[in-house]
C-alpha cells in the first residue's frame, strides 16, 4: 500500500511541528501540500518540507485529488468549517484542538462528521499519545490504582509569553482561560475517569498583570469539576509561571496515588550549585510533547492505513469545549454551572 | 524565674505525644499535673511522666494553685467548656485543635479568653510551628514567591485506621471529614495568605468503602475556597492514603511556586530494589510533625514568660472551624456557601 | 542526493535495534542488506524490515556495489577484520564498540582506516549522542561546572541476566567485566575530561554469584582512574542490579556538580503506594538509549552526506580499550597499571 | 538516680554544639563545668549555659570530684593526652573523633582506656547516630540490601570556608584530607560492612586552589579501599562544594541499592522558579546532624546510667586513624598503601 497524502493547513509554530513530523518523523506518509496565507509559509513549505504543491486557498486544497488526508492547524474558529469541507470532499480530517468554540457548530460538524463513517476522523489531544500518559493510563486500565477518586492537572505556559499576551489580551479571543490552557486537562479528566463532567465552579485572579481584569482574560485560575459519578476534577490554569512550561497530572485511586510529571524535568541531569540541588525544566508544549505529536499523527495514519476511527473522537472534543464554556461561565458569574445548561 | 507547672487534660494517643514533650523535651516547664477519667492514663502519668498528681475530675485540676497552666488534649466536643473554666480560674491554656464545634460556643468563648488579656490562650495548629511550614511562610514573606495566586493542601489520613473509622462510623461524631481533616489545612490557607474565606464548594466521594454513604462519612473530599482577594485555595482531604500520612502544601505566586512535603519523605534515604527507586514515606502525624510539637509547646511557654500571646489566637480557631463547617454543609447540600452565611 | 545504501552484519539483539533504526527511524538511509549466519535472521530482515538483499557471508558482502556502508554488529572478535575488509572495499564503516579485543590488532586495523581517509567510520558509542549526556558536556564546555575534578560512571546491568551469565560464563569470552560493561563509562571519562588514563586500580567481589571466581568472572567491580591532569575517575560495573539498568554519571567541577541519571528514572510518572514513594526504572539498554541510538546513526549518515569525519574515531576505541585491559589486569594482579604498560 | 554531671573541655565551634546540648536537650545530665583557655569561652559558659565552674587548666578540671564524665572537643593533638587523664582521674570520657593523630599514642591510650574497663568511653562518631543512618543500618543488618559489595561515601565541605582554609592551610596541621574530611566515612565503611581495610589508594588534585599543592593540601580527594572480605569501598572528600554540606553514602548489595542523603536535602521543600525545581540544601555539619549530636550524647549519658560500654570504641578510633594514614601516604606516594604497614 502506498503512502497516505497528507495536506496541512495552517503553518504557524504548531503547524510547522506538525508538518515536520509529516514530512520526516511518521511513516508510512507524505506531506504533500501545504495551504497557508503567509506566502513565506508556503516557502519554507516547499523549501524546507519537500511539499509537492501549495495553496493559498482552503478550498482548493481540499478538492485535490491527490489527498488523502487534512491536517488542520489553523486558528480555533476556522476548525468546525475546515473540517466539514474536507469530510464533503472525501478526506480523512486530523483536527487540532479545539473541535470548535460554539456547540452549535461542532454540533453541526459532528452530524457532518457522522455521515461519512468510512472516513478517519481524529482530534488532536496529544497528550493521550505521550509514553507517560499512557503508562498511566495503563495502570489505571489494570486496578493498580483502585477506583479514582480525585484527578487533579495542571497546564500553565511559561511566563516568558506573558508580555505578549497582556499586549494582544484585548483584539484575541482566546475563549477565555479555561477553553484556551484547560482543553487538555478537561479532556484527560474525562479520558481517566470515563465519566462525564456535571458541575463546575471556576475562580480566578490577576495579580501580576491586573490590567488583565479590564479585558476579561486570566493570569490564573482554577476549577473544581463534580464527575457524574461524584469523582472529583481539580483543574489549575495560568500563563505566568516562571520555571517553565508545568504540565502536571495527578489521579488518587482508592489503593495508591500517581502523577505525571510532578515537576516538569526537562531531562534526566541533576545540577547541583549556588542554587541548590537543581532540575532543569521543560521551558514548552514542542519540547515536553515532542514525541506525543508524532505518536499521534502516526495513530492517525495507522488508522488510515487499518481502517479503523481513533480514540480520539468529535464528541470528545464537543464534551470538553462544552466544560471549558461551563468554566467560563461560572468564572464570570461566580456560580455553580451545571452541564446540562450549557447549550 | 522558676520552671512553668503544667496541668494536661487527656492522655489519649496525641495527650501523650504533648504530655511527653512537657515533661522531657520543652525547657523551663514541668509537667505538674494530669486529669483523665481512665486509670491507665493517670498510672501512665506518674511513673512514665513523674507527674506529681493526677485528678479524675477536671475542676478540681483546674483550681489547683499550684499549676500555672492547662493544657487540653480531650475530645473537641469539650474544648470550649474546658477553655472557660481554666481561664476563669486564671490560667494560661493551650488547647488543642478544633477551639469547638459550635459556632455561637466558639464566640462564647473567645469572650472569656478577651476578658483575661493577661492570661496566655494558644491553639495547637502546630503545623505553623513545622520547621518546613515557616522555612516557607519566611519565604512567602520575603516576597520570593511574589503575591499568592493559588495554595493547594492535602491532608490524608494512612488507610490503615481506615477499618477501624469505619466500624465507628455511625456512633462517633467527627464532625465530618473536613472538620476533622481540613482544619489544619484551612488554617494554613489562611496563615499563608492573610485573607478570610469569602465562599467554598465542597465535594466527596465514598469509593472503597461505599458504607460510608449511609452515616454521612467521607473517604476522600475536596474543597475549593475563594478567599476575600480572589486567591485560590484547594483542600483534599482522605483517611485512606496506602502510602503513609500524606501532608502536602503548595503555594503558587506571581514569581514562583513552594511545595513543602511534595511527597511524605520520611527521611533522607533512598532505596532502589525490584519496585523501583523508592522514598520511604511518614506514616503518621506524630512522627510527621514530632519537632512540631515541641517546637509549639515551646512557643507556649516563652509565651508565659515572656507575658506575650502567640500567633496562633482563638479567632484563628473561630474561623478555621467557620470555614469547616461551610465545607461540611456545602458537600450536604452541593451548593456553594457563603461564610457570611456561617453563624 | 540519493539514500545512502546500507548494510548490516549481525541481527542479534542490539543488531535488530540498530536495523530497526535504519529501515525506520533514520532519515536519508535504506537498508539495503543483511548478513547473517542465522537463516532465521534474513528471513526477519526481508520481512520485517523489506531489506533488498540478504547475505551468509560477509566477504560477499561487503563486495556489493549497491552498498556506500556496512554497519557492524557482530561478536567483538570479529570487529577488527571486518573493518578491515570494509574499509578495504571502499565503504564508509559504523562498528559496535569494543573495536577490538586486542591492541595490537586494533592498531593494525587504525592504519587501514588512516590509509582511507575519505571514508567515515564511526565507533558506538552511542551515550555522547544521548541527550542528557549531550546537555551535560554542553554545560561542561561553557564552563558552569568548572574545572572538572572528579567523574564517576555507574554501569550495572539488570540483574534477569544473571541466571543466563553464570551458566556460560566459562564458555564464552566475555574479556571480563570491566571489557564488557565499563567500555563505555572508560570512553565517557576521556570525553568528559579530555584527558587519558595514566594509571588504574581495579578490585571486584563476586557475593551473590560465588562460583564466578572458579571461571575468572565478575559481579560487581570497581575501579580508580588516575587521568593525566590528576582528574580522578571512578568506575563501578556490574552485572546484578535488581532494580533495572543502572547507567549513572557524575562530574564534580570546582564549581559544582552534575549527575544524569542520578536514578534511572523510566519516565516522569511517580507512584505512592503500599511500598512508598516510587519512580519506575529503565529496565534495559535498547530503553534507556532508545534515542541515543536513532541519533548515533543520524550522525552516521550526516557524516556520509556532509564528508565529514564524527567525533567518536577509532583512536576512542583504542584508548577505551587499553584502559579496560589495564582495569582487567589490575583487578586480576592485585595492583595498580600504568596505561603505559598496555601494549 | 541523681543527673550525671559533666566537665567540658573546648568551647570552640563544634564544643558550643555539644556544651548546649548537655546543657539544655539531653535528659539526665548536666553542663556542670567547662574548661578553655579562652576567657570569652568561659563567660559564654557561664551566662548562656549556666555551668556551675569553669576552668583554665584542664589538669584541675579533670581532678574536680564534682564531676562524673569528661566530654573532649578540643584539638585533635591533646586529645590521646586528655583521655588518659581523665581516665586515670576515674572519670568516663567522651572524646571527639579522632582519637589521635598518632598510632603509637592511640594504642597507649587504648591501654590505658582497657585498664578501666568500669568507665564507659565513648568516641564521637555521631553518624551512627543519625537517624537516616540508623534506619540504613537497620536494613543491612536485616539483610533487605543481601550482602554489601560497594559502601561509597562523600564527605564535601561547603566552599564558604575555603578562602580561610587555602590562607591557614601552610600554619595549621589538618593531617591532611583523609584524616580531617574522611574520617567519619571510614568509620562508616567499616561499622556497615563489619570489616577492615586492607588496602588502599587515594588521589588527589588541586583545582581552583592550585596553590593548595605548595603546602601539601588537598582540595579534593578520592580513595579506593579494599576490605578484607573483597568489599569496595569509595572515599571523594573535600573542601569545594558550592551547594553547602554534601555528606551521602551509598551502599550497593546483592539485593538492592540504598543512598542516606543522594542529594544533601536541607528539609521537605521544593521551590520552582526561574532556576528550575530546586531543593535547598543544608549548609554546614551542626544543621545536617544536629540532631545526631544530640542522640550520641544521649547514648552516652545513657551508657555511664546503664553502666554498659557504647557501641563505638576505642579501636574503632584507632583502626579509622590508620586507614586515614594509609591513605594520605597513598596519596603522598602515589602507590597501595596495605594497612599491615601502618603502625
Amino acid at each position: 500500500m502506498s503512502n497516505i497524502k497528507v495536506g496541512i493547513i495552517g503553518l504557524g509554530r504548531l503547524g510547522k511541528v506538525h508538518a515536520g513530523n509529516l514530512a520526516f518523523r511518521v511513516p508510512n506518509c507524505e506531506l504533500y501540500a501545504a495551504c497557508s496565507m503567509v506566502e513565506a509559509e508556503l516557502e519554507y513549505a516547499k523549501k524546507e518540507l519537500g511539499v509537492t504543491k501549495t495553496y493559498a486557498n482552503y478550498d482548493e486544497m481540499v478538492k485535490d485529488p491527490e489527498l488523502d488526508a487534512i491536517f488542520i492547524v489553523s486558528p480555533s474558529g476556522l476548525h468546525c468549517e475546515q473540517i466539514q469541507k474536507a469530510m464533503e470532499n472525501g478526506k480523512h480530517v486530523f483536527s487540532e484542538k479545539p473541535i470548535g468554540l460554539d456547540v452549535a457548530e461542532i454540533e453541526k460538524t459532528m452530524a457532518v462528521i457522522d455521515a461519512h463513517p468510512e472516513q478517519i476522523f481524529m482530534l488532536g489531544f496529544m497528550r493521550r499519545y505521550d509514553a507517560d500518559y499512557q503508562y498511566a493510563k495503563e495502570m489505571v486500565e489494570k486496578g493498580e490504582l483502585g477506583e479514582l477518586t480525585v484527578v487533579r492537572c495542571y497546564g500553565i505556559d511559561p511566563s516568558d509569553g506573558m508580555e505578549s499576551f497582556v499586549k494582544f489580551a484585548g483584539a484575541s479571543n482566546s475563549g477565555g482561560l479555561f477553553a484556551d490552557m484547560s482543553i487538555h486537562d478537561i479532556d484527560l479528566v474525562r479520558w481517566f475517569t470515563n465519566q462525564e463532567v456535571k458541575k463546575v465552579w471556576a475562580l480566578g485572579k490577576n495579580a501580576a498583570y491586573k490590567q488583565l481584569d479590564e479585558v476579561g482574560e486570566l493570569e490564573t485560575g482554577a476549577a473544581m469539576l463534580q464527575m457524574a459519578d461524584k469523582t472529583m476534577g481539580i483543574l489549575v490554569a495560568g500563563r505566568n509561571c516562571h520555571h517553565g512550561y508545568h504540565v502536571e497530572t495527578e489521579l488518587i485511586g482508592t489503593k495508591g496515588m500517581l502523577r505525571i510529571a510532578q515537576v516538569p524535568e526537562k531531562n534526566l541531569v541533576t545540577i547541583m550549585n549556588e542554587h541548590g540541588v537543581v532540575r532543569p525544566t521543560s521551558q514548552n508544549f514542542p519540547e515536553r510533547f515532542s514525541q506525543a505529536f508524532v505518536n499521534e499523527t502516526a495513530e492517525f495514519i495507522n488508522c488510515i492505513k487499518e481502517k479503523r476511527q481513533p480514540g480520539v473522537n468529535a464528541n470528545d472534543g464537543l464534551q470538553s469545549t462544552k466544560v471549558a464554556i461551563a468554566c467560563q461561565k461560572s468564572y464570570e458569574e461566580d456560580e455553580l454551572v451545571s452541564l446540562s445548561d450549557i447549550k
